[in-house]
């Protein structure tokens, strides 16, 4: 059991994965797996990608990172590709997680709190199951009362309201932004109302609150656009990206039209930005804009929405609604004894799907997946309910 | 300038490096530079070393990444080498930073605080011109004030001891631990003294006080031995890793012996752990291991020692002390003019220097660099100094 080693803070499937191919995993058994959960959403151009494993291996033969004292060409350009995919006029800075884009995300609204008018302006509303990472201030923008344990003192300033309706009625004097996420990962595969959010952020705008989104799950293609918000038809005044940009090499990105809120100093990080992160990144993005301008991104994605539906259709005692948009999808089950039967009896027949909040089965397979794939999968997903 | 796509927080050197070969870097134009920065104490094999960048490429054709809801056995395999390197009876938890590791670090100090006793205790006992990272809880960890700025509001919990021999005074009844690091890196490259540092683990002990070690940047060999703990001859609870660590791929570690910290669902990290990640760590420990199991990097480090006093002896009016242990030295400048114009010389000549504190001049170069680049580099400083 090496595991011994490891602090426990997973309960992890007892499982070996050797080698990947696109949606498919091979463990050290040489059982395979359909991955319909790619590490959380992160794998997103699949296992094993051929031009993504290439485009690491050159970069590490010549240079793997130096100092953001000095410039780092393939940041620069990968900025330059993440601005123009976005259409948002904004300008980013590099991390190396979700959590840290968040960090950076709340630090950008802070300062400029503070630089606004007498009062100081701190006060971040965000909403309730959110999830926006593991920080101690993370931990705390997170809207969920379990996630307030044992860490504190957490820092002031962020208050939670049930629904984006409510947002309204927590403004006061002091509030200087709003984060959300447009479909919320960890809380049930839920996305928000468009007209809703559409309120939300001309109500922002006129009342100068900053709209962070946290595109950290839903950024990167996963929600059949580049952004989310491109879906929602917002223009937010802060995002944040990981999961998917990487493609399963740390990444994080905070970006913002505030393009001069941060002085030299104000903030870094010894390895964001680096050539390996960065490299891998802009081949994934390179992959993922031919693979969504040929038509065929959106192809696969109605397949895959078709192909769930269908499954889900045949069990309807159990799967009592379907949630999401693109490849983040989620089936809500009657219960959650229930939901963990499902992930244990996909798991034993090979495929992987992970939960969400208390009663959802998630699917975040790799944007690439292949049509076999789906199939393969759905059909395992149904011996698995029936022999299950 | 490519860079309007970057938020401004670093000021760059107006350079771009294209490849490396150990210490050695070379630009677009080709003009070559002796390392002896490596990112920061990052690169501790060199660039473009043979055999880590063979390791990441065969694992990037397998696997970069899936959940830690699954087993990872380079991660098992990674934890268990530094916990046996490490001589101490630790468990590990993987992150992606140095700030990432230190927050876990915090979190775990609270989470102790709370479980122990009636009254929770919390507060943490830090040191001036400390540095531990950049999210909002490790900013006001960091003793010094200029990272208080407008970023608040900040957790409370952390107070700030001028120096080792003043934290006794700072200790009350909901002191839960004192972080420190060993030898600051970025407040000058100044080693604490051992002896109090004894003394304060004794006294920490006696009071079941914590005693966190952040040995991002002092860690994996960078101060002689494999932790700088070592050298102190001290038993820290908490350990950070991170820089060294990956050889420039981004990984933090925190590790602890408190085994049972920690429940499911306590902390966690995406991408913390991962294969990429994990896998080069690996690699760049069996690659440190065998260096210094030869003898190679002990004398190594003496030849660099010998040859910065050397170097230093020559200008007394300018350099007034030489501190720092191991592969981590800082030569203290008359003032900060005088610095940034030498470090600028010296990147003008070839040869990449950094800033520690107000007046540091900082040599923290790849742990593998060969005699001979020392000597070039050296040479080059000379030049820089006569000619600048
Ligand atoms: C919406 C959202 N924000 C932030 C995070 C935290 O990201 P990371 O785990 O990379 O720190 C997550 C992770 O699941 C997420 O889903
Ligand atoms: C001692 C120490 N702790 C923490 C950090 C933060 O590490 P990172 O930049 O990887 O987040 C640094 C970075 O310079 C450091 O030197």
């Amino acid at each position: 059991m090496k595991q011994k080693y490891l602090l426990s803070t997973y309960k992890r499937q007892e499982v070996c994965f050797e080698r990947g191919d696109n949606a498919t995993l091979c463990d050290s058994e040489g059982k395979e797996y359909i991955d319909f959960a790619a590490g959380v959403a992160v794998c997103s151009v699949g296992h094993g990608n051929c031009r993504l494993a290439r485009a690491i291996s050159d970069q590490a033969a010549k240079i793997l990172h130096v100092s953001n004292l000095y410039r780092i060409e393939p940041q620069e350009e990968c900025a330059r590709r993440i601005v123009e995919l976005s259409g948002y006029d904004m300008r980013c800075f590099f991390g190396n997680s979700g959590t840290e884009a968040n960090e950076g995300a709340i630090k950008i609204a802070r300062k400029y709190g503070e630089r606004d008018g007498s009062i100081k302006r701190y006060k971040i509303i965000t909403l309730e199951n959110s999830f926006h990472g593991r920080t101690i201030t993370a931990l705390k923008a997170t809207g969920q009362a379990s996630k307030h344990d044992y860490f504190g003192p957490y820092p002031d300033g962020f208050v939670y309201a049930a629904n984006v309706e409510e947002i309204e009625s927590l403004i006061d004097e002091t509030t200087v932004a709003v984060m959300i996420e447009l479909v919320q990962g960890e809380g049930g595969v839920q996305p928000l109302d468009k007209q809703k959010v559409q309120n939300l952020s001309a109500l922002l705008k006129s009342k100068d609150i900053l709209l962070i989104v946290d595109e950290v799950q839903t950024g990167i293609y996963r929600c059949g656009s580049f952004l989310a918000s491109h879906y929602y038809g917002i223009t937010p005044d802060v995002i944040t990206l990981a999961k998917g940009l990487g493609g399963g090499v740390p990444i994080g990105v905070v970006m913002t039209r505030l393009k001069e809120i941060f002085s030299y100093g104000d903030h870094g990080s010894t390895f964001g930005g680096n050539y390996l992160s960065t490299v891998a990144a802009n081949e994934v993005l390179d992959i993922l804009e031919a693979y969504n301008k040929s038509g065929e991104m959106m192809e696969h994605q109605n397949y895959f929405e078709t192909s769930l539906k269908s499954f889900a259709l045949h069990y309807p005692d159990i799967f009592t609604e379907r949630v999401g948009i693109g490849m983040m999808q989620g089936l809500r089950v009657i219960d959650s004894e229930v939901l963990s039967k499902i992930i244990d009896s996909a798991f034993e027949i090979g495929v992987l799907v992970i939960k969400s909040g208390r009663n959802t089965l998630r699917f975040v397979p790799p944007l690439t997946i292949s049509k076999s794939e789906m199939d393969e999968g759905f059909r395992r997903l149904n011996s698995a309910m029936q022999h299950g």
